[in-house]
């Protein structure tokens, strides 16, 4: 991709409305407004939808399961943009991209968790991907503060993690400095758009505008918890927990950790409910049981945009209109390859990487 | 007392400082403004301390214990008088004060839970306190949403609630209407301000403000829930139960419920933990397991007042300062009788009642 300032072309590239400023549509914004289109990006509340709620896990190895290789490979692709994708975001910020370099460890506490855990292992290292079984004295010699209980692991060198909001931040920011326009309203219709390109990365929001699209809400909650003092510290690394066949994950944040995931299928329902909380809460503790004494700053829902396969929609619908959504629980993860794909497509040159998440392959 | 118009004596009466504007300070300054005081409210946070947190149970009788025959008399003094403070001050606020008329019950989990019960009963009847033992079949008609397993419970009619938020926003209306003047700066010195009286009433600020006040903060936390639909209806009274040991209380509010309290001696410390919303969770749950599908709305902590022997300190300290301070758990509950109280104190005429309360009593 052609990288060029902006604002020096301002006035005379073609336009781009985004629809949507969760971390796809930023990120398309701000690769497009730097590849020369003059871009408006719409959104009653920019950043505040589900990337706002993430937990910011990069893990297409440790989210990976028997046949569900298509999955890895998109994931596994936009990974290996991700350091790049980083470094220029930080550079066209001014300001930290959010991402950490450590990896991820995966526990499970009962023999059904274990036996999961050697399923994933040695599904990823038939296709050739890093992943070592940990010993109890192994595991509690890399985290400390894991339950005394548990005896199974895996080391993923691969899975990596971002501050979802840092990096959110940066993208408004990057955004800014290259010339995109923000309009805070919501979207009823994309005719009454009168750009010559439109992106539609609405999340949850993209069946409302293109019915055909097959994007449900589904509800997540996480819980975000402050280290307190005299606690053990926060965990170095993102630790993923399967907790009798219920999974949790805990990602490290500068002042202590995300708690996450719930996931049901109620519809349009972001409320925090007090059985979610209480399972979260649960399963962190049987990992991490020092969390007891965190403080509990945030309970959040969201709505991830899922599809019926479980990848995304991302491609052209029309001469107009590319798509960029259902990315479901890997948003965060997918965003630069969906920001490269779109870029690709608005160019004319679709990637071929992404023949999976053909917007039409339903119809 | 006499209730005169302040607003037409404003200029000529004598000058009051009231330190802290909680449900003891606005109740004060309120009442002192109607009674000619030309009055001045201070408090850099007012009415979001330990009474904004509270759960707003009037609860002298299921709070009781052998032992503490003196915090059942303060108690029982104040909710008697409860009802003619609530109807003036919904009049003087034109605004509800949030009472209600719904009693209590008491319920226990366990065998040990039951014999509390028991305990509790035999003291309170001893004491002429209506209180009425219920079998399984009758506990879950008054209240269908209990637990199946619940089998031992107690109906404590006299028992009352009051929305605590609701109270706090008609005290302040009141206030305003009575021509009390609110400073919303912290107070720093006794000395500094230039009113004839002075009443202190800054909660586990006191101690700072007047350090021979033996006031402790008794960190204290409670969730909000929202109702849900779909799912059964909050209870219509407030429920207290004893699970295991430990207790907790589930108080109606219009959209849901308030479940309180953990109680933890760690100084000053309000950051709600992890380990004090699963115990909240957990022990609600176990008393109305319906409460998992509503709405975690709030969590959030406070900073009781307590005293050594956990009774209020109200009275005269020296010729300019009346302290109303120390009240523990009971705050709202006791603010009518406080203020009672305080009015008596600047008028020179003690009440006979407050002997138990003196603030002196430890020196």
């Amino acid at each position: 991709m052609q990288v060029v300032d902006s604002p020096s072309r301002r006035g005379i590239g073609p336009t781009l409305s985004v629809v949507g400023a969760g971390v796809v549509g930023l990120s398309v914004a701000w690769r497009a407004a730097r590849a020369g289109w003059r871009v408006t990006l719409h959104d009653p509340s920019p950043a505040r939808g589900a990337s706002w709620v993430a937990g910011g896990m990069l893990a297409p190895l440790t989210e990976g399961w028997p046949g569900e290789e298509s999955a890895l490979a998109l994931g596994a692709e936009s990974l290996l943009r991700w350091p790049a994708f980083a470094a220029a975001l930080s550079e066209a910020a001014g300001a930290p991209s959010g991402l950490g370099t450590a990896g991820t460890l995966v526990v499970g506490l009962d023999g059904a968790d274990a036996g999961e855990l050697v399923v994933l292992a040695e599904w990823l290292a038939a296709r050739g991907r890093t992943v070592t079984e940990l010993n109890r004295k192994q595991l509690h010699s890399r985290e400390p503060a894991l339950a005394q209980g548990i005896r199974h692991g895996l080391d993923v060198p691969g899975d990596l993690a971002v501050d979802n909001r840092v990096l959110l931040a940066a993208l408004q920011a990057a955004c800014a400095g290259a010339g995109v326009q923000l309009v805070a309203e919501a979207v009823t219709e994309l005719g009454a758009l009168d750009a010559e390109q439109v992106v539609l990365a609405a999340g949850v929001g993209s069946a409302a505008l293109c019915p055909a699209l097959p994007v449900r809400p589904v509800k997540g909650e996480i819980l975000r918890l402050r280290h307190r003092a005299g606690v053990l510290p926060a965990p170095g690394t993102t630790v993923r927990g399967v907790v009798h066949g219920r999974h949790v994950y805990l990602v490290p944040r500068a002042d202590g950790v995300v708690v996450g995931a719930t996931q049901y299928e109620v519809g349009d329902d972001r409320e925090v409910t007090v059985g979610g909380v209480r399972d979260l809460v649960a399963d962190a503790e049987a990992v991490l049981p020092s969390i007891a004494e965190y403080g509990l700053t945030e309970a959040i829902a969201g709505l991830r945009p899922m599809t019926p396969d479980n990848l995304p929609l991302i491609g052209r619908i029309d001469k107009r209109t590319v798509v960029a959504t259902g990315h479901g629980r890997n948003g965060i993860l997918l965003a630069p390859l969906t920001a490269d794909a779109v870029l690709a497509e608005l160019q004319a040159s679709p990637l071929p990487e992404l023949a999976a998440a053909q917007p039409r392959r339903f119809a």
